[in-house]
């Protein structure tokens, strides 16, 4: 990194409806990883030219002491995380000034307006300030686990996959969704830890940008959850299960939910160092095409149709992404830095333009498997209109079936020397399997 | 208000730990008093030379609609709430350029980013440019609820009551503060709505900024929970409860307990128009130093004492706030402006430095009474080292006492005509009341 100072921003407190009305509070990632104190107030820095290591933060005074209780020091609390050196935060403008500062993208606007204030610049000089050299670093060293990591991504994949299970277990006709979608944050809160993004908790599930839960779960349904707890450490769980309120799938439900299911196991069996995420995303649109051809609601010949874009209809998103500290792990650095690099770059065709993955594999990654089918009348009528498909779509079977939703199944993997691993514990995700839970559960 | 524009600043969605992963979205309380709509991306504002009301906002695109599915249009929804004139968000810059913009105190950093771009003016100046008159024309209006606002804000308490009944019944020696805090987000979130404001549940009840919930419930101690749930349209409530772990109190609890309830009791009595808040405080002190008094931990006259601020040893903040669409209604606007006024400005003194309210009541208000008794080590200390209270403060009582920790008792209430109406389903506060429930729950 040369020289000068790399700064790590510590996120504060965000407010919800006025100044002290606080959200619960989160620990930006990147500061986590280097420095680990999860609380407001605190920024850290590295002094290339030093070597010191040093916290800037506020001890309480007495009279807050009085408010808050007993609090250990910034000097107690860094020594802990192995930092000797602390300041008050009054210090860093001084500290920094004349410096070369190494700053990461900036993603909550009170740090641009603290640092556009730090260093007297504009808005817009702050945002795009960052330090491109910082962001592969940070990125090459949060892309690989270390064995800790991985034991906390396990934790917050099992609390993920109980949050699954208690749903299967407890939806029934007649629930809403905002009941479903208040237990799933019951079962990560009643274990003292945080949901890793607001859950999905739909039975539209067709609609990927979905965070309404005012519908009501009636039989022929299917309810699509996507949802994940954070570990103690904060690291993320993110899974999808999609299973049907009554306690069978529809014939056309099974047969386009174990399509899915299939496309799902060829990418957890092909996953290994040194293949690009971006052809087991490929595999995956083939593998799903292939169904859909045997359902009848494509044709032609699947690598044609892959080719010409032509599963998109179907799946319009990518096939997963990296997961860390962050559900979509590094988000803020910049896909092009942390799904991609110098080698691979992001297709802006509709489809991959989702895809946030797509370089090759390495030990230590972990990432989310995600393949799912997507039935969204809007984009029938669009691509219809367009005429681009009409060699790969039977759209007169297509359009019978508008309503009939989406599926998703998603867990999450660690890479390993010589393939990949579930994390967490294991959760039923075959059709039969979640038809037996849904019987239990119904009976 | 004059000439110019009244700018009214929508809220944006709250990044957590990168740029699209966001808290629960909440729109700003000041626009929706206005402008009704709870979806991010929208500004408004009320041009006084036109007379036009005006809602500023993109609609999808139709690439965003497959990824959302079918929105209502910004027009549709603007002219749901009775809005004419809708304008895309770039059109904002020339509407506003060479106008005089009056706008609220800016609470969030996105905003000031926002107009510090808007307006080409350091965040310096856009803190400190805020329209004082505007405040108070907003501070009038909102303190005095309607009969639609008030039958909000019973709801938002009824739901509450049912947050502090689950706890009383459900807690139990053995159980994790954080299993309960659970369960108090839990009530609200099975109902569609959500909490007013980051619970306080705790066994160290003398803490009062207190949001660690890492302690286990021991027989002996009491629990205490400062809870809230906002109606479905987005009103407040905020009650405080304290029971035993145990299904009885200690008799030392007891005796406080009861001291803590005639106080409240006391308030409640006196509330109606035309009285100060801050009077109701007062009193409120005198008999809780009456009470400290027999129970021995108090001594010489009560007036005295409250008049030397030594109520302050066991009641450090103030007795209650202004509620509505704000758990603390308003704080965004000032103090100043909400609980005070230019007739009565708040003391500093330590103890009615706290005291958010101090004005004179007036029908339509809606109004938190919440006295307590709370017992605080670095307190006893600090204020022991001072030798001010040695005539009304036994300390070596105490000190004996020092481990007891804090009790509070909260409801909320509409000032009436002629006095003030409990809202929400009444809850049980006197000290047998609790015991019975506790005996039930533990039975």
């Amino acid at each position: 990194m040369g020289t000068g100072v790399l700064l790590f921003l510590g996120n504060k407190e965000s407010s919800i409806n006025f100044k002290d009305n606080w959200y619960p509070y989160r620990q930006d990632s990147t500061f986590l990883y280097y420095f680990g104190l999860n609380l407001p107030g605190l920024h850290a820095l590295i002094d290339l030219d030093s070597g010191k290591e040093i916290i800037f933060g506020d001890d309480l005074t007495l009279d807050e002491i009085v408010w808050t209780g007993p609090q250990p020091t910034i000097a107690e609390m860094s020594a802990k995380v192995g930092i000797k050196d602390t300041y008050t935060l009054d210090k860093m403008t001084a500290y920094l000034s004349h410096r070369e500062v190494h700053y990461l993208p900036v993603y909550r606007p009170e740090h641009t307006v603290f640092m556009a204030s730090l260093f007297n610049r504009s808005y817009a000089e702050i945002d795009l300030g960052y330090s491109l050299s910082f962001i592969k670093e940070v990125a090459a060293q949060r892309a690989v686990k270390s064995p800790e990591e991985l034991s906390s991504l396990h934790e917050a994949a099992s609390i993920t996959s109980q949050i699954h299970l208690t749903l299967m277990q407890q939806a029934k006709a007649g629930m809403k969704e905002y009941e479903l979608a208040s237990r799933v944050r019951q079962v990560a809160h009643e274990q003292n830890v945080n949901i890793s993004f607001q859950p999905i908790v739909t039975i539209e599930g067709q609609i990927l940008h979905n965070h309404y839960y005012g519908n009501t779960l009636s039989g022929g349904d299917m309810l699509l959850c996507d949802a994940g707890a954070e570990s103690s450490q904060l690291y993320a769980g993110d899974m999808t299960r999609t299973f049907p309120v009554d306690s069978t799938f529809s014939s056309l439900q099974k047969e386009l939910y174990d399509v899915v299911h299939r496309s799902h196991l060829a990418a957890i069996a092909a996953m290994k160092p040194g293949i690009k995420f971006l052809d087991l995303h490929l595999l995956v649109c083939r593998i799903l095409v292939e169904g859909l051809i045997e359902v009848g609601l494509m044709k032609g010949q699947p690598e044609e149709a892959v080719a010409a874009g032509a599963h998109t209809m179907f799946f319009q998103c990518g096939l997963g992404h990296m997961m860390g500290l962050d559900v979509h792990d590094m988000e803020n650095l910049g896909e092009a830095h942390v799904g991609y690099n110098d080698q691979l770059k992001k297709s802006d065709a509709f489809g991959l333009k989702s895809l946030r993955l797509g370089k090759e594999l390495a030990s230590g990654y972990v990432v989310t498997v995600e393949p799912g089918i997507y039935i969204i009348p809007e984009l029938i009528k669009k691509l219809k209109a367009s005429g681009d498909y009409n060699d790969f779509i039977n759209y007169s079977l297509l359009e019978k079936h508008a309503d009939f939703g989406g599926i998703r199944i998603e867990d999450d993997f660690a890479i390993t020397p010589d393939g990949a691993q579930l994390l967490g514990r294991p959760l039923a995700s075959t059709s039969d399997d979640i038809e037996s839970i849904r019987k239990a559960a119904l009976s």
